[in-house]
């Protein structure tokens, strides 16, 4: 299944075709910041007016928060073969922090970079790697804590904000409000907001210094929930092209960061194309390909090829790095009566390390010297749980938490380096214990960002683990997980193809908006409010164009309802033409106006309880007196 | 789309091909009661051995709770023309409260029965319908209150005891235990209990005498959590035929109830079908036939036909009726305001039916009456919830609270009749609204049993609802709903085929089954572990067999590694042959064995989190001092 060179460059020099369509109805808009070039993306939904006896009433555009990048902009142009634009390259440069390297200064970087045999692989248009100048941090982190509010933290407050404001008209607009829930989270997110849960190492801001075509992001329990997507190659099968087309097609469905969790060939090769082209923050874990290098042997892996496998992957712009440095020799132990030992294959391969060397992981031994290397690109830590269970049978145990405070004592060494911080979490995990974990990383961690695989609350549905995973995800996020990693249906079984990564996004999309929902987001509701409001008003495209996937909607009612004319029908397939009881209730409305039965609904409604129990002993007399 | 009399009795002629397929490695098998016609079903999933460098292995067989009826039996004769046989007619007839009526009582049935354009669509072998002698009262609930352990009760504590044992035995047979959770739920299910929990309406046994063929179970929050699917044509689509195969197809894939929700042409006879091939309890919605009779005009409805319309259905052997008697006149303006009013189609039935005669629905006025007719058949309320929220907007409002008190006051009625009742529940609920659903429910209602639509908690995914209103359900299943109607990827948008019908099963056994988990069943663990360990060891086949749905895992990891002996392979796809965490995991025990690591492990074992910390600080020497 490994392709030659030039079936590679052949199937990455084109965009996919299905990545670049705009959604139906929908515009890409821009707002601009405090200075010309801060645009910040949007995807405006616009809606049909609503028709009834009463007249016609417009219904406001729904804004999305939009992951797609410039590939769903008409006027953007898009070419692979030369990536995106660097929106952030003027921001950084502005710093006076860092300096342009003449090369590579990575060993196994300048290989690659020299070998003629790769040229066929290579991407065409590589960036000179940049780096903080001596002594220099770079990090978001390190800017908050000075106060200094960046553009990318300012891009941030608008991209989050936007809802909000449109909530904010609603609710004035509206003849009744209450509509929301209690805001516990902000009602307005300023810069000065990002900045200090920044500082605060609550939130993070994955924004490699060579990675400028991100449009920024952030991470952290008092923002909307976001959600990673998986793609890479394995030794099996894959190939650049299809790599590159996973990456624009998971951002297109929305993976807020994508990760690059390639072990097969041309690894470096494979992750430049996906940089050059990534809209989102990427992350990888870097052990895989040191593994990689030493043939697959893991007792071979040294620190010197670790530290130049980072340095590698920083110069060409990885956003964060899974790190597993809280599998410590005494917790390997504690997993070797569980059902499923160390199901991590960091864990795992650090885990044969340790033992086979006796000694401590090289990543624990030389925190302190990776910190110095992510200050110098700002690459975050994702600390990874290499000893997360991987069966409900396993899930909170001993060696889970051991870990897990290890990574608490990570984090504040990172943080004494500015040094940005996320924590993994599991896993499989039943519902009823989902909480602790939560609770227990708020605890250990102090309040870093926590980032969960799933969890799955069962272990019986292989084929379906993007929905065992997806009810895990919903609820750890409403707990307070920042980050939700999706699972596809192909989780357990096998490499997930272009459909799996679309179903396990949109499944992780549900889970995080569920979460913003049950956490009180203040505008999260809207475009349920609006989808809503289309289906009961019968207005058939809206629902579909206001849905996560509007396709897929489309497409399931044209499966019984084919016509044209059916989109506009006042009734469903699921009840046919006189059953409907959304045409029923507007019956009812319309027969409650006509008899002036709007008074008694203003009544009730303010009077709630009370009212109805008043009008419960009027009985049947009640709307005669009216 | 109506299709003529021969293409509905051609299609009904044959049973559906893949309905009547057991599955892979799996077996019928029955457990013998107190007598010998009482043989209570089980799937058995015989699992391969474990071969390690330890030896050989033997793996138990998992006993599966199994909802498929005798057509995963080869044994059983199955012919769609004749029905099943009738495994409870001589428990019910032993009774003796009961007497065989000449002819159906219903005038439509009676009109149906006597129309010889029907001849080809009738079902051929109709029963003679049974109906409690004058003055008696045939419901499981009078038995258990009269201290009486029916069949039925021993036939469910078997089903439901089952897995129990086993669980006991590998409790028993494990080195370690410890592997469950804390029980709340009994640890053995006995006659009795069943008996005690149907007495105290905690638990209904949906069980018409008309409809004998059903294979007992039981629907109460002390037992495992069940789900029900629906089928049923439309005035737009499908035929007899169709629904009869969705039925076998919904029980196969783990449907412990279906409701036949037809709107179409010819409901009393797709009815009738459908009952006489069902081993699962079947519920309708007795409103949609009786405004069928009326050509859809909600005002002319009125109690004669309706309750001639429960006649006809009990005496075919409907189980459930769905009844929307709390739909109350002074409630309806609370809707008004709402983002999708009325979205219940009884509900918006009744509504209008109200609004326009300017009185108390007449189910309301009638309930004693409705209670007459359940308690001669044995069919048990499912009290209507015609005022759940359509949308996150109108979740948990006073409309749907107002009827939730009503629907108590009902079951107080119900209950005097000793008749059988559960309690419908919504809808749409965001998270963090959803305890309060099931608090307010078990207060108002007595402890009745919650069956409830999902529910769906985001409105904005149509096209994935059956994941929306899973995360939903697996939540309120925890907290303690009984049963949970499933939700298919077509809801809101058409109606379901039958891939569609798959999907919302095997979702709703995922959040049935994690339900179980989380409320700490004392057995739901079992498959779990079984399926871990397999996935685990390689034993690809194994992890197959052991999901939920093996067609479609077995599928999944074909599309990657097709061969053959790649189900014994030793690595999967995700990872390839050398990067294998599972297999990293299985070098590091193998090591730990060889370097008597076990001895440090058991230690660890015991000792748990101080040990951890004992031999954290014994740093890197802890393996040379063994």
């Amino acid at each position: 299944m490994s392709a030659a060179p030039e079936e590679f460059l052949s199937k990455t020099a084109r965009v996919d075709p299905e990545s670049v369509q705009p959604f139906p109805r929908s515009r890409k808009v821009y707002r601009t910041g405090s200075r010309p070039d801060m645009n910040v993306p949007f995807r405006e939904i616009a809606l049909a007016d609503t028709h009834s006896s009463q007249g016609v009433e417009r219904n406001d555009s729904v804004y999305a928060y939009d992951t797609s990048g410039p590939y769903t902009d008409p006027d953007a142009r898009i070419d692979i073969r030369r990536g995106l634009l660097p929106l952030r390259a003027r921001w950084i440069d502005e710093r006076g922090d860092t300096e342009l390297l003449g090369d590579v200064t990575s060993d196994y970087g300048r290989l690659r970079q020299n070998d003629p045999k790769l040229e066929a692989l290579r991407f065409g248009h590589l960036h000179a790697p940049r780096r903080a100048r001596p002594g220099a941090n770079v990090t978001q982190m390190h800017y908050a804590r000075q106060g200094i509010v960046t553009p990318e933290m300012e891009f941030i407050a608008i991209r989050e904000n936007c809802m909000r404001e449109a909530y904010r008209e609603e609710v004035r607009r509206l003849r009744h409000p209450g509509m929301g829930f209690g805001a516990n989270l902000p009602e307005e997110v300023t810069p000065e907001f990002v900045r200090d849960e920044v500082a605060a190492g609550r939130a993070i801001i994955p924004s490699n210094i060579n990675h400028p075509e991100t449009e920024p992001m952030i991470i952290g329990r008092n923002f909307l929930v976001k959600i990673n997507a998986n793609i890479g190659n394995s030794a099996v099968t894959s190939s650049i092209g299809e790599e590159v087309e996973k990456m624009t097609w998971a951002t297109r469905w929305g993976a807020d960061t994508v990760m690059d969790l390639s072990t097969g060939k041309n690894i470096h090769e494979t992750r430049e194309w996906i940089i050059r082209n990534s809209p989102v923050p990427i992350g990888t874990v870097p052990i895989y390909q040191a593994l990689e290098k030493v043939g697959g042997v893991a007792e071979d892996l040294t620190w010197e090829l670790y530290r130049d496998t980072l340095v590698e992957q920083a110069e060409q712009g990885v956003d964060y790095f899974t790190i597993h440095a809280g599998v410590r020799l005494p917790y390997i132990p504690l997993t070797a009566r569980r059902v499923t030992g160390i199901v991590s294959r960091g864990g795992s391969i650090m885990a044969k390390w340790c033992l086979t060397h006796h000694r401590e992981s090289f990543l624990h031994e030389h925190f302190e010297d990776i910190c110095e290397i992510m200050k110098a690109y700002d690459v975050a830590f994702s600390l990874g749980d290499g000893l997360r269970p991987g069966s409900i049978a396993d899930a909170n145990d001993e060696a889970q938490f051991a870990e897990l405070e290890t990574l608490g004592e990570l984090t504040r060494i990172a943080w004494k380096h500015d040094v940005q911080v996320m924590i993994e979490g599991p896993g499989h995990v039943p519902m009823q214990r989902i909480r602790e974990n939560m609770e227990k990383e708020l605890g250990a961690c102090m309040e870093a960002p926590f980032y969960t695989l799933g969890p799955l609350v069962t272990d019986i549905a292989p084929g379906y683990d993007h929905i065992t995973s997806g009810i895990g995800a919903a609820m750890i996020g409403w707990y307070g997980t920042a980050m939700l990693c999706y699972v596809t249906p192909k989780e357990h079984l096998g490499l997930p193809n272009k459909d799996d990564v679309k179903t396990g996004i949109v499944t992780y999309r549900i889970a995080a908006h569920a979460a913003d929902l049950a956490k009180g987001h203040p505008a999260a509701q809207l475009r349920d409010n609006a989808l809503s409001k289309a289906r009961f008003e019968f207005r058939w495209e809206d629902q579909f164009n206001l849905s996560l996937d509007p396709d897929t909607a489309r497409q399931f009612h044209d499966e019984t309802l084919p016509k044209e004319g059916h989109k506009l029908a006042h009734f469903c397939s699921m009840c046919g033409p006189k059953f409907c009881s959304m045409k029923i209730t507007q019956d009812v409305r319309d027969y409650a106006r006509e008899h002036g039965l709007a008074k008694v609904d203003d009544a009730l409604a303010k009077g709630m309880k009370a009212k109805a129990e008043e009008f419960r002993a009027g009985g049947g007399e009640v709307y005669r007196e009216v």
